[in-house]
């Protein structure tokens, strides 16, 4: 009787995180100020970040150690479990062998805690009385109140008014673990007054929460502010789940020769991916990283390689990115997750470099994925984490056809339990494709004035 | 930095379940008939549960072993963590060293599954086709449903109307893994029809849903029924709890002084502490089991020792057990999986020779802990799991006052995420103290005609 999973001690939750940047031959390129259009330094971030993770933000270091306070925390719910998808292998009669590492263990359900930990230690190291941040679905939110929680902090989490009435739990969640939620737009700042002002009913977006959560923190020298993805410490955060993810495979006595993971902003993708192309750029190993995106916005797959604002306003600097154009609006899929018109600056190099690879899905083929997973391993994933699960079964078919016993790692990122009303609408058929056409796609990319890089 | 979990590898799950009656001086007293009053023979059972089942409800052996194809399914969650609870002592500033046993990890949630899966597995070896089953609150069908779905049996659950209404999520995860859900009263049994008949807008109860599920198991001979607590081998089965909780125990280099369980049916209560009180019988320790009930429906601590039916209509033999009569009608607190009015046989047995103890909260106080545990280790516990810490906190805080330094388990059976429902309304204030009358007990127990015991 074979193990199911491969587990790892505390002792083996990693001392450092992982700066890919160091191992980059062409590095990312600089931001640039919204207004000047002039590459920005460091200190521009410092109103809204405390002076730590603005360092790792810009650091050329390989390794970052992670404070005992930061890995005491992680222990909560780290080393995470690694399984072999035995079940859904049989199921899809394929020679691949399938794993998954899965970070739905945490106390928020998601990878998102391991970067909100340490962004919250930092923060009360620097005295900062109040975070702030935005939250679309709630697992950032979520994860960040958890955190905050931990280190004595406020947390103030402005909610997407439409998800905040559709999604009460979440808000709940986040106020068992004392923080503050308030559907966005709200009368507390100018930004959201003057939404409000236009639009009583509005019922909010990412993009209004963001402005909202800035403009407090921006306002205020207590209150700083935090984002769940897209930015090079975040991502570096993750690198702890594939840093796990390579001492467990060798345990198992194997090596993946395909790494997936869903795509939002890339700090998912980038928490597992990162440590095994390390060993590409470093050991010359050939190990195919594939980011899952939805087809309703596919910026890896189908966008253009330009500096864009990293919000939907026009507020932030600009970063050089994949992206569908900052005023895209996505299909609202139940991936609330991977609603993002752009991705990470590193995550978008390493794509231009040719060093991962992207595909795209139907979110219909998503949530078949998704429930076969259900079916046969018995987590219920997160629709977010069911793209990786559906460029999964996709290779393992390729494999069958090619009569190949490749190595397949899932990141399981999510569980979806506070999603079963996707997976409702889904059972009962109430979903459907959503293609975005060309034109639309088009349309978007013709309003940017953004600089365009060679 | 110390560690904060105790893990054991999958070698380490259980190879076989324990049976406490083989130990026990005073052997459970014999079922009755619910018509003719005589005892009743394990043959009696053959209708409704699969033979192998029932040598187990009736066996005298001390050690069952484990299917090999039943702990393989374990490994999908356990062997599940044990963590030193260091951030609640700090905010108690107890010198009591308290430790929790975690079950939250299995898909379904809870501690259920460990029995669903065993039940599901006697049922295929036997050629079962479908198992029907009610469910109030969600916990036991959805692990029922998670297990069918393992097994490739058809899984039919009766949950009562309310709830089903009430708990969308719930069933959608029943759906999930494949299993149908029925609001009941429905109009699929004549015991449904019945009461419809007489009230077409009839919200159920777990009396009229346990009906139905019974009902269709035995007018049908490829389906038969299963129960998520109260018999022998239900309780049996959650001992793997209690072997792999001694061991870590023991890995910890502590022994606890006190084990503390929720009480609902016994089963989550049984499962971690039979294990610790086989020390107690065969090795002279004493650990003190505590059972925590909700004050609203106390049984152990206010009920009698008496025949009494385990459904609330009179179709099951009689038991004998701690009851507050099977026409009581406990307050609609939280806690469903508490709401129950009588105690298992075992279980009763065992607290009528004062080897055990009992406890009864409000589930104001309750909730209280519940937060307080939420805000200091991170985990949202069910509020069925609250009243299990609200013990452990008067314990700690005992502990205080007499300045000794004992050491305590929590049995953590089950997350709370299905459950946020019930926080907000905690945290809003809308919960209320629910004391049941001396008058109201004396009522419900002067209905009972049944066999009283010397």
């Amino acid at each position: 009787m074979k193990n199911r999973k491969i587990i790892l001690n505390e002792e083996e939750i990693p001392t450092h995180w992982y700066n890919i940047v160091a191992d980059m031959a062409n590095k990312p390129l600089p931001p640039l100020h919204p207004g000047t259009r002039e590459p920005i330094g460091p200190e521009a971030l410092a109103p809204l970040f405390p002076m730590e993770l603005i360092k790792q933000e810009v650091s050329a270091e390989k390794w970052i150690e992670i404070p005992e306070q930061v890995r005491d925390t992680y222990k909560i719910w780290r080393p995470t479990p690694m399984y072999r998808a035995t079940a859904l292998e049989a199921a899809l009669d394929t020679p691949a062998k399938i794993y998954y590492k899965y970070e739905g263990v945490s106390p928020a359900g998601s990878h998102k805690p391991n970067t909100a930990v340490a962004q919250a230690y930092y923060n009360k190291q620097e005295g900062v009385k109040r975070i702030t941040t935005e939250t679309g679905a709630g697992q950032w939110g979520s994860a960040l109140s958890f955190a905050c929680n931990i280190f004595d902090i406020e947390c103030e989490v402005y909610m997407v008014k439409i998800s905040y009435h559709q999604k009460p739990y979440r808000k709940t969640l986040m106020n068992t673990w004392g923080a503050e939620v308030f559907a966005s737009p709200t009368n507390r700042t100018e930004a959201g007054k003057k939404i409000l002002a236009e639009d009583p009913d509005s019922p909010g977006s990412l993009g209004i929460a963001i402005s909202e959560a800035i403009e407090r923190a921006a306002s205020d020298e207590h209150t700083k502010y935090a984002l769940g993805s897209v930015l090079n410490h975040v991502l570096m955060h993750q690198t702890v789940i594939g840093q796990e993810a390579v001492k467990q495979m060798d345990k198992a006595g194997d090596l993946p020769d395909i790494v997936i993971a869903p795509f939002g902003g890339g700090s998912n993708f980038a928490g597992i991916s990162f440590p095994f192309l390390r060993m590409n750029l470093e050991e010359g190993k050939n190990i195919r990283c594939i980011a899952s995106e939805p087809s309703s916005c596919p910026k890896l797959t189908r966008g253009v390689f330009r500096y864009d604002f990293g919000d939907t306003v026009g507020m932030t600097p600009l970063l050089p990115m994949y992206t569908l154009g900052h005023n895209f609006v996505p299909a609202p899929i139940h991936a609330g997750g991977l609603r993002y018109h752009g991705a990470g600056v590193v995550v978008s190099q390493l794509l231009k470099d040719n060093l991962i690879e992207a595909v795209a899905h139907d979110q219909l083929e998503c949530f078949e994925a998704g429930i076969l997973f259900t079916k046969t391993e018995g987590i219920v994933p997160a629709p977010e984490t069911t793209h990786a699960i559906a460029t999964a079964i996709r290779e393992a078919n390729r494999c069958k056809e090619e009569g190949k016993a490749e190595t397949i790692l899932i990141h399981l990122c999510g569980h979806g339990y506070f999603d079963l009303k996707a997976y409702d609408d889904y059972l009962s058929g109430k979903l459907h494709k959503h293609e975005v056409t060309k034109e639309a796609i088009e349309a978007s990319l013709a309003k940017l004035d953004t600089p365009i890089i060679e």
